[in-house]
Order: C-alpha cells, then structure tokens, then sequence
C-alpha cells in the first residue's frame, strides 16, 4: 500500500499539546496518532450508512432551564417508536445527565440526537453509534 | 395459635368478583385469601419501619400535561441525593414510563414517592419497596 | 347496593398487627381496610386480562450466586422482543437490584416475571402492572 | 498565534477515504477537519484529568459467551460505589447493549472502562466522559 506524505498546518500551542497529548497515550509517533484519529473519523461516518444501528446519546443540562424538560420530552415522543428507553441520573440540584438509547437508521440517529442535541438548555451531547448486527 | 372469626362488610358484587379472583388465583377458600392479603399489607408497611430500603417508583404520565415535565425534574432533584437513577420509556405519542430509583429510610421513600405521584399530571404511581441487606 | 356482612378466620397476631396497621395508615375501620385490599386485589387481575400493559417487575438478587447472571439473561434473551429495557443497580458487593420494563399481554408478562423470579438465586420479585391505554 | 506546518505519512486509501468523509461532514479543507480531531483527542484526555466527571460507558456483549455476564457483574461490583447504574438493551436473541453511567475522577473510571470493555467476550466499548460541574 501506497504512503503518502502530506501538510498540515495548525496553531503552535495546538499542536505542541498534541503531541503532549499522544505520547502519553503511548502513541508511537505523530502519524501512528493521526491515522488513528483518521480511523475513528472514517469508522464513525461509514456506520451512519451502514443500515439499522443503535445509538447511545448522552445529553447534559440543567433542569428547569427555559422548558428544557418539556422539549426534550416534546422530541423524543416525536421519534418515540425509535427511542428504546433513557436513562436519568441527578447529577446535582441541577444538572442532569441523561443517556438516550435509539435504533434506526445511522442517518436518522444522527438527525434525532442533533435535534435532541440542539434544544435551547442542553450543554453538551455526544452520539455513539454502534453497528446492530455485529460479525 | 388462636384462630379469630370476625366479620366484614363489603358491597356484593365486589364479594362477588373478589371470589372469583381468588379462585381463579389458586387460594384454597375466601380466609386464606385475606390472610395472604393480610400479610402482605403488614409487610410493606414493616418495611417502611426497617431502617434503609431501597424503592422502585413506577410512574405514568403524559408529558407537556400542565408542566408534569418540569415538576417531577423539580421534585426529584430536591432529594437528587436520595435518588440513585431513572429509567424512562416512551409508550407512544403521549405517555411514559418512568421508574424511579430511591435509596434512603422507608418514612423518606414513600415521602418522596408520595411527592411524586402527587404531581398534576401523573396519572398512575405505584411505589415498591425491598430491604437493601436481605438475609 | 347491597352489603353483605361474612366471617374471615385469621390468627389472633396477625389480626392484631392488621389491626394497628390500618390504623396507622389512617383507614376508618376493618371494612373500610379490607374493602381497599379486594379493590387493589381485583384491579391487579383485571389488568391480566386487558391487552397490552406494561409491566415493571423489580427483582433483588445476589450476583454470582449459582449462575444467576447467566440464566437471568438467558430468560431476557428467550423474550427480547418483549422487554423493552432494564435499569440495573449494584447496591452493595454483592447485591443488585433490576428494574425490568416489559410490554406485552397481561398473562404473558405475568409469565416472563414468573420465570424470572423463579430463577435460583433471585432472592426477591415483584411486578407492577399498568394500562397501557390510559383513559 | 503562530501556525505551523508538518508533514503526517498515511497509506493512500486511509487519505482518500477521510478526504471524502471530511467534506460530506462539511468542513471547509483538511486541515480544519485536522484542527477539529485534535481539539476533540485534547479535550477527552484533560477530561481525564480533570476530577470529577461522569462517565458514560457504552459496551456491547453477546450474552452467555464465556461466562462474560458473570465477569461484568463481577468488575461492576469490585467498584459499585463509583458505578451509579447501568441500563440494559436486548438487542436481539444474543446480542446486548449496556450502558453504564460512573462517577469519579478521569483516570480512574477510565481504568474501570477498560476493566469492563477488557471482558473476554465484549464486543465493543466506548466511554463518554463529561466534566460533573459545567460553566
């Protein structure tokens, strides 16, 4: 197989704690590091194409912020035959984290986490998507 | 051990449809099917007495129902501490599911259970407590 | 309405016990405490035979012990398509609680909890039962 | 802010490919979808750093292979006060998904991570971790 050798740029301070970052994590050297975030990248799109996958979605916010609660609920009932069931844990008073198990199509996980992800109140959300049917 | 008989009033058709019942469930005649009910009255409320359990709510409602939403999250986050995580379904377009872990004395349980299922909005609240050391 | 007065035999203690119970609990008179458990009692059954329902059966058990873990998920596994999810908790090094959302038939989910409950090694089982269909 | 540019080495196909999926996901050239990757890989490590956070740990298993149900207890329980609780998905007749939400500092739920996601008979692992108090 064919190697290439090509330019990156990017900011100093950036790319200082980078390699910080990848040598503590037992990278061998900075490309073993890239092509394994290459890896993950690729590996992460090629699932929303790949037919039925479940997702995970896992969401913080606040509750009571500005009917956070309320359109949450509002859009998950609206994908409701997709959503399996979520877990809720009272991180605090406030903060919730709730993790939002989906099944479907990898290109509709993606739509129903990004509008989960997009309600006004939400802090943070991250999707991990995983193939159903595994070899 | 003494054996009491004593009288109960009941309206006659519910005598009625409770005889059917318990045969239908298996009891042998009407007195050991109120012994069984006896029992177990006795025990959940033994429980409530024992120091810490650990409590199962299971709730109904239909989001959006005049801000349920929000005030259960209220609800359960002024006890956050007590409550160890919640697992959610969505049964369709309107209604959940959610089950409530609690951890904490019995008195404490069945007061934050009452909290919750007194909620405008919850339509159906049904608390089951355990022993958290069984022998 | 007719109201019919009957005679129960139970031991001297336990209707003592039942006794201070409702009492504590706030019932008007033996009746009136009586009269709630054969509602409660019939309500339970009735729900068996309507349909769809959705059954939450809480289960204590001791992780480990002669295989449980195993078969526990091999009798989820035999009836996957009726289980929605279930909500785990470890409350101690040795003892878990499990939550398990079921949806199906009344009689059916009574007897997915059965055989749950009745695996070795399950120390405690009880199963909430509700309409799916809320009027 | 001083930009740099280096050299990365990476088999041909792996770059065409990410070439692809860089500019369905939209980014504008290859070295902001660099930059994006490196602020993510940054970001997750100073998580782990960082105290208290919670993690979130998507595993999947098949159920019954080489007692792996048993081990997962097993680790869950050597560290149940870390573990706040797990939610259960039966994929299919074999398959499962779980979920478990943890509490505690970076490295060490990353250490309990891999404990779990290291089970002979886990599939596949994938550990979100947020930060427990957010600005």
């Amino acid at each position: 197989m064919a190697v290439i050798r090509f330019g990156v740029s990017v900011e100093s301070n950036l790319l200082e704690r980078f390699d910080e970052v990848w040598k503590e994590r037992g990278f061998v050297n900075r490309s073993e590091a890239f092509r394994n975030l290459i890896r993950s990248f690729i590996a992460e799109r090629e699932l929303e194409e790949r037919g039925e996958v479940v997702g995970s979605l896992v969401i913080l916010y606040s509750y009571g912020t500005s009917g956070v609660d309320y359109r949450l609920n509002e859009v998950e009932h609206a994908y409701w035959q997709k959503i399996i069931s979520s877990m809720h844990v009272h991180l605090d008073e406030h903060n919730c984290m709730e993790v939002i198990a989906i099944r479907g199509e990898g290109g509709e996980i993606r739509k129903i986490a990004d509008a989960l992800i997009g309600c006004k109140g939400v802090k943070q959300g991250k999707l991990v998507m995983t193939p159903l049917r595994m070899e």
